[in-house]
């Protein structure tokens, strides 16, 4: 078999490009093997051209001048590893529409301008791939758009912030939050400012990017319903425990008739459930579908290897369907309404600290039966006067649920805000 | 974009040819937006064309004559539904020399004769894909070969068969071998006679598969060293509860160096472990490699639509890669040897029936000393003046652990035969 060289240009040479260099290099035959072609790094866009690398290029590799790539025409695919949103997202459109398919590991990129870029590739004719701007080597992007094409994908479930799940796993073994998040400091899994992460952000970037991949609709992460970790406490991991579950960060994209609801918060899932068993600084993401019930894909969801990985996954994949149109149209298609965030069903956990008195419970039974929302299980402790309430509910819509806690918290044995977190079963 | 017809045949139209065909006429749109054509059904290969169908062919397209689909130029991709080895083999080897690429959803198929079909097709130059033939839509074998194209994956670990996963988990809540497997036949998940799932026959094939497909050399099911879940009694699920572990049905593909050891067995498996999340019948995979550390699949190994959501992909992915030589040289693509049994290393778990007698606890820990394995941990229960000794012992060759445990089995105190399963971490 005749091999063709496929030049490769890099824009960005830090710790995933080098990586990215290093396995095309130490898989050359493996890749070779698989698609005919050995592909070879020609160019790569730096800042600084004399800065120490981890894995040198190779000379005259290397240059400062973006157009010296865009014009190359012995580029023939791009892997954009530099981040950010500027000048990135303007190199990635001028090269789709120079004809130059890219292949991006830019979170923020694909979750806020995905459409746009889609769209720019679709019109030049060219692919633009993305598996490594979310979740790292876990495929999830690639069995999406190609392994679940006839099955129609209606609800995805993602732990996608290892920093959180790493917290909340410590904090399930005894852990207070701020000594889980002063480890996950120390071992490097939490930034020095851990907003982006605990906040939800990060996961809300990742849910939108899945989101819009699961539905074929835009979804950015402005429209996903976020909120983060920092009010979840001992108390209630215990009470997670009490009741069989595990406290999570999950993420849950769903597809209701045409309507989209995308949400990122802690989540109570039971320990039966496959997201349960996701431990550490791991992701795991759950698509369910018509024809295959529910996929589970569960991995290392960052790592500068590990996002190489999938550079080079989504780099072999451009190379192995070229000029056969394959994914140029598919990646945002439709616009989607959303789902209004009160008509949201679930089951729910809910913790209340009330007095200890007579009559709180069926006070606050009545206010939930008053709006249809039934109880499923309760587990009340009570502590120096004060009772803690633990109840699941039954699956309602989170509306239903919001107003009758309303109601509920105006009650002058409420001692707290109530707390309320989905079940997932 | 002009959509171009592409020509489908099927081999065989039972239940998952009739499903393959709703999903290609159900999901057309999408099929076409993803890969720019529109794929038909044109011809499909029975026995009797008066038999009633869940989904009826259009007029015309069902036939009783091979040849009529080997020798059509409509006919663009073939989807292999029917089972069996003979005449199935030979028809997918004509095919595939007539320049058909080939789609086949048969494990016995591939596990047995994979590599020469796989020679065929990179000599013909077509593509032959078999993500049906392994863990219905779990997308593994696309995962193996175009997402982990750039790690070295040295190691695979399957929950492949959900029979014995279901009767397992059933165990693990108290139920009795026999009553277990009444009860999956009952819900239709065991035949009636369930020798090849009960004794691991069935995740021997799919193991060969897969470790045929992640080290690129031939494995075929009877060099896979097999034991079945027969022997599994209460005991055993009970002690593995009490340290903390699950026993799985396990198939361990392992390349250490050049060499291939695949064997499928009771294995205990820590709590903490992915696999050990796995209950009922479905079916995980964890694939690990240098690059992504590890990635788990999980989802439902079997049913008929599942099966077919994963023809129809790779129905897609051929037409998505066609003419780009994609695929065509590097599903066994060496032939490595095969790891000495006896060198096969792993932590085990032991039990050891013993009469309650002082010192043959210290007995059988000298005889492993002796061979210099190690007790990691042990827990041992009183019964009517027998001891039942469980053990875990540190990672060590299969072959010192088998010797040590011979000699402990001549022990006038020993009175059953020992049990051994690995233990995975």
């Amino acid at each position: 078999m005749a091999s063709v060289d496929v030049g490769v240009a890099l824009l960005g040479y830090g710790t995933v490009g080098a990586s990215v260099c290093r396995l095309l290099a130490e898989s050359g035959e493996e890749i070779e093997r698989a698609t005919g072609h050995r592909l070879r790094v020609v160019r790569a866009l730096v800042r600084d051209l004399d800065k120490e690398r981890t894995f040198p290029a190779e000379d005259g590799v290397l240059t400062t001048d973006f157009a010296a790539i865009r014009d190359d025409p012995a580029v023939d695919v791009v892997a954009e590893v530099m981040g950010g949103l500027r000048p990135t997202g303007d190199y990635v459109r001028e090269l789709l529409r120079a004809g130059k398919p890219v292949v991006s590991a830019n979170k923020q990129l694909v979750a806020r301008e995905g459409a746009d870029l889609f769209a720019t590739a679709s019109a030049a004719g060219v692919q633009l791939r993305f598996e490594a701007s979310v979740c790292a080597a876990i495929p999830v992007v690639k069995v999406l758009r190609e392994s679940l094409i006839a099955t129609n994908v209606h609800r995805v479930l993602g732990i996608v912030n290892g920093t959180t799940n790493f917290i909340l796993s410590e904090m399930e073994r005894g852990a207070a939050y701020a000594d889980a998040l002063a480890l996950a400091q120390e071992r490097g899994y939490a930034e020095a400012d851990p907003t982006d992460d605990v906040e939800g952000l990060d996961a809300a970037a990742k849910m939108s990017i899945l989101a819009t991949v699961a539905f074929g609709s835009r979804v950015t992460p402005n429209e996903v319903d976020t909120r983060g970790i920092t009010g979840v406490t001992a108390a209630h991991v215990a009470a997670a425990a009490e009741l069989g579950m595990v406290v999570r960060l999950v993420g849950i994209a769903t597809l209701t008739g045409e309507e989209v609801d995308v949400r990122v918060q802690p989540a109570f899932v039971e320990r039966s459930h496959p997201l349960a068993a996701v431990d550490g600084a791991f992701n795991a993401v759950m698509l369910q579908g018509d024809a295959i019930r529910e996929i589970t894909l569960e991995g290392p969801g960052a790592g500068g290897t590990e996002t190489a990985s999938a550079v080079v996954a989504d780099l072999v994949s451009v190379v192995g369907t070229a000029g056969t149109g394959f994914l140029q149209n598919d990646a945002c298609w439709r616009e989607l309404g959303r789902l209004d965030g009160d008509a949201w069903r679930s089951s729910f956990y809910v913790h209340l600290d009330v007095a200890d008195e007579p009559g709180v419970l069926a006070h606050a039974a009545s206010r939930f039966a008053a709006h249809a929302v039934s109880v499923a299980q309760l587990v009340q402790r009570l502590e120096d006067g004060r009772a803690s309430l633990n109840l699941v509910l039954h699956e309602a819509p989170l509306g239903d649920v919001r107003t009758a806690l309303g109601e509920i918290a105006t009650f002058p044995e409420v001692l707290d805000r109530p707390f309320l977190a989905p079940v997932i079963a």
